[in-house]
């Protein structure tokens, strides 16, 4: 299943259900960050290792559509605002790695730490 | 590019600064949620004229990446949590499908709205 | 300082800037989010015992600058969206000692966890 | 009801229902970003002007609810991270009307915008 026929799923429910209006680049930015805290709600009180046990046992399932509708909103958002995914995560997999030489190169950068990546 | 090269992207540079054991599914619950807060630094105080307008631009090449950084780890977040996105993402298509119909049908549901969709 | 005052500051920082008219509901909503998330930058690859140290130490200073933009934003929102915030905490706390009273009595509710809690 | 009462009423309810070894820095900062989506769900799909009416009518109590929760976690977060928010509140609106006036001096700053703040 690609991109496209994912979107077009989307799409297809939400016109039947008169949802399409809604879907401006704002409302989608929020709702996106809603589902995301969705999936966070069943993280928050467990530890990695309780979260692993969750996603592997059959009450992971709610979690794991969690994980779903990130990805639709996400591609939906990104359609809307007129982004090739393709290529942005082209762009961006470049970057992380010419980034990730010059903190390589001592001369480039100094140590750093995930603190400071973005 | 399909999702194992942008894991394996991803995992190559993680690798190579020393932050793989910082990538367990709290820690990036959390990333994902900051990256989607990035991304609506961007939209928060715009229209959503002003949005596309801002995506239409050169200026709009750092949100677009925000976009990419969003997939990066939602992949790896359900790639660590043990999740088949193919699966998951079939099993939500075919559930809002029968939902949206179930919503069409009076006597199975209200007319509903998109305050109580999940 | 009561909450008053801190709008009063946080208004007119925004009447002298011009931002008051980006102030809606809907913007304040996004803004609150973003700076949890900026919050949340500061703490996603630590540990506990990091983030404890971090806060002790003198570059937990933007970090602590979060925590005082999440509060006046919650404020604002608050204020803009007509919610008397000394009510709406004096309800929620009954409702949470009424919960917890009904969770101690066997008959009421299961055993629970913090997973269900609201 | 000041922050000190809020704090009380909070901790009783957790000891009472086992909760308080769950409460660390990074779960309650996750548990913030929670309840801000969760109000946030209530916004997504409408207007401002949907949403003042929402908070103006009775369905608006659940809505109210959690912008108590919001505040119960950001003072919960802040006493376990050792932070005296009044005095972050203090040093936070000092240096945005620093800032401020820095920005109505021309040769300090250029005319900026609330996109740039933080």
């Amino acid at each position: 299943m690609d991109s496209r026929q994912i979107l077009e799923a989307f799409d297809e429910v939400a016109k039947r259900r008169g949802w399409s209006r809604l879907h401006t680049p704002k409302n989608l930015s929020m709702a996106l960050s809603v589902e995301v805290a969705e999936l966070m709600r069943h993280l928050q009180w467990r530890s990695d290792e309780e979260i692993l046990q969750l996603f592997a046992s059959a009450e992971g399932c709610t979690a794991i559509a969690e994980l779903a509708d990130i990805q639709m909103y996400l591609l939906k958002l990104a359609d809307t605002l007129g982004v090739d995914m393709e290529q942005a995560l082209a762009e961006k997999i470049t970057e992380n790695r010419r980034r990730c030489a010059a903190a390589e190169d001592p001369g480039e950068e100094g140590p750093g730490g995930p603190s400071g990546r973005s």
